[in-house]
């Protein structure tokens, strides 16, 4: 196996974890024999383009360790999608310095740059060994029980919710939730992560895997709403019409779209607006009230799994395993092997890269508003054993003694 | 002094910890010689209407302290605020129900109610004790130098943008973060709370003790935009121009008010998106974003300030202390008498009920779009000594090989 340099660097959204995966590597690659230098690249593929490395030999173990509990991508991140002028500047830039290993910290648009990239690295004949690191808070991420982030990210989802619902029991009305998750709907199910009983809420749950009508919508809420007095509502900012055009851009004139081609979903509350009014003036209720999540919900500082935090160390460490001791590439993946145990296998990238995978039938119920017991047995160990617990009054009523 | 019944009951916003003075009030007055029951009325003032009560002094201790660790208004709330046939009536329940003692936990809309109905008992020379008991996340009661509720909703807002702040060094561009405060900017100072640097967000902070200009604003935000190549933005949902008139009623047509004549802010993520459009539109950004903290920020599981457990307990405590053992009735004040200690006064009524308490000018940086050490070292030992802390890499930069 080759010998030479280590590249690291981060893409995509940042997570609350990723920086564990990130000093994984580092911690597991220094002093490794075939590395000589471990360099991080600043803002992901972006950062290799404009040769900005820095040298991550040399931070000290005590500030990595406190980069890694930080949220955030520490090195910056990038949402540059490389095309073939892109990916020669960056190969050049590799070669010019030695670097013989390169991990992509990302979700499955970064694992896709690195497919590209080994593409380009093999047909050149240049020994490059790639390893993407898994990280995505939607959780969408094909061949992985989940994906690192995702469960620090449901937590803060849960806890919301959780707090959320006993606010709109204190004053009632309608409560909307717009949740991260383009296509998967994974942290939007997470919503009912700490929900203790029917009456509690989510009440409803609405996610991108599903056809979004508004006439049932309506129906829904109105039956919780008549039946409860209140209704607390999870929806996912990926919700779309039966032609796959989502909600919110049927609102937006001018849509704003990132170099994958994606329209910009988060960072604007009109999505719970356009709900909010639309159950007002169909319903008639008063009190409605619409929050966005936006990036609270994935980078907040103080709420974080700690079963996320070890595993997210665990793929950084992984990826040197399989890097440095057996010289392969590809992407690391996560496997349940027990009721809670995981493992780490290393994928094939093609496997990986550019796909998405989103909630199984078996986690969505029958009536397309809400989520499964199975999801809430896949989801329940991921957000840690130390969850805060909420708790009502169990007081008797006191008799009337004037008559209404 | 009378023997009788306690009644407690929870107006307006919920919090994280008002439970922890209804708990500390019913813990204090249980097996009190003056008391023989201990009801709570559900949903505020309009359960006292109409005569829902639950019987307090039944609840297990055991579950009280779970629900005292529980946000949200576990009696349920009310944003009522009682005409004169409205008092008339509940003057009639109280009496029936031989109702002597009433700790009404609230802001200053709730104190007002209090004094109202104390002033009609008085009238009608029924000796009824009446003890407000302060909450609220604005912070903007009179006589307090802060009101529990505050300090946990300020850690919210602190840790948010402190990852907010992390995730926009990641994906540099605009961010906007709206927060409640109607007239008073504490919460929205609070962004700051876990602040280390200059190079570090929030850069502009805007409260509504200023006046809001549009133009001062983008040319702040392209000021640091320039310099930093990123800008991170706290904005209290209460901002107005020169006449007074919030920025979010000149967006929207139809506006929502509640019985207290207060306009909808939150609930909406309309301020943020107005904002945000204005940056991309006049400054040419491109990836600007906005989030509305709306009610996570307020009643959030699993994010409160142990000070603020503390103290929400002990001005519960009091009530029952200057109610039952001193026979005095009025508002519980917080007096911060050391550095950090606190002691409890008994305010009248009258000193507290309506009134609003906004920030001093000490707090606000002459540039009217930031805050002071001052304030800083006022709000640090609020938020608890227990807080995450951030870190950034400190790796040196590698030298370029390729001439650019």
């Amino acid at each position: 196996m080759e010998s030479g340099n280590l590249l690291i660097a981060q893409g995509g959204g940042p997570t609350a974890v990723i920086n564990q995966s990130l000093v994984g590597a580092v911690l597991a690659a220094h002093r490794h024999p075939r590395i000589r230098n471990i360099y991080g690249a600043q803002n992901g593929v972006r950062g290799i383009l404009e040769e900005r490395f820095v040298n991550l030999g040399q931070e000290t173990s005590g500030n990595l360790l406190r980069v890694a509990a930080t949220p955030g991508s520490a090195l910056g991140s990038t949402r540059d999608k490389p095309d073939r002028p892109y990916c020669q500047r960056i190969f050049q830039v590799l070669k010019t310095h030695n670097i013989r290993y390169f991990f992509y910290i990302g979700g499955n648009d970064s694992s896709e740059t690195l497919r590209i990239l080994q593409e380009y690295a093999d047909g050149e004949n240049y020994p490059l060994i790639g390893v993407h690191i898994p990280k995505t808070i939607d959780n969408d991420l094909e061949c992985n029980d989940h994906t690192p982030g995702f469960p620090s990210a449901a937590r803060f989802v849960a806890q919301a919710f959780a707090g959320a619902d006993l606010d709109n029991y204190a004053l009632p009305g309608v409560y909307v939730g717009v949740v991260m998750g383009r296509h998967a709907g994974f942290l939007t199910a997470a919503s009912a992560g700490l929900r203790q009983s029917a009456e509690g809420g989510p009440h409803l749950i609405y996610l991108p895997e599903r056809t979004f009508s508004v006439d049932s919508f309506l129906k829904d809420v109105n039956s919780i709403y008549k039946s409860l007095g209140r209704c607390v509502i999870a929806v996912s900012e990926g919700i779309h019409d039966a032609d796959g055009v989502p909600m919110i851009a049927k609102l937006q004139a001018t849509m704003e779209k990132d170099a994958h081609g994606n329209v910009q979903l988060s960072g604007t509350g009109a999505l719970a607006d356009l709900l909010t009014d639309t159950i007002k003036r169909e319903l008639g209720i008063k009190r409605v009230r619409g929050d966005t999540f936006g990036y609270l919900q994935r980078s907040f500082l103080g709420v974080v799994s700690p079963v996320d935090q070890l595993e997210a160390r665990e793929v950084g460490e992984k990826a040197c395993h399989f890097a440095l001791d057996e010289g392969m590439g590809g992407s690391v993946a996560i496997k349940r092997v027990g009721q809670y145990v995981v493992d780490y296998s290393l994928e094939p990238l093609e496997h990986v890269a550019g796909k998405t995978r989103v909630m199984p039938d078996a986690y969505i119920s029958s009536g397309d508003n809400h989520i499964t017991d199975d999801f809430q047995n896949y989801l329940r160990p991921l957000l840690g054993n130390d969850l805060p617990i909420a708790s009502r009054l169990r007081a008797p009523l006191v008799a009337k003694l004037l008559t209404e």
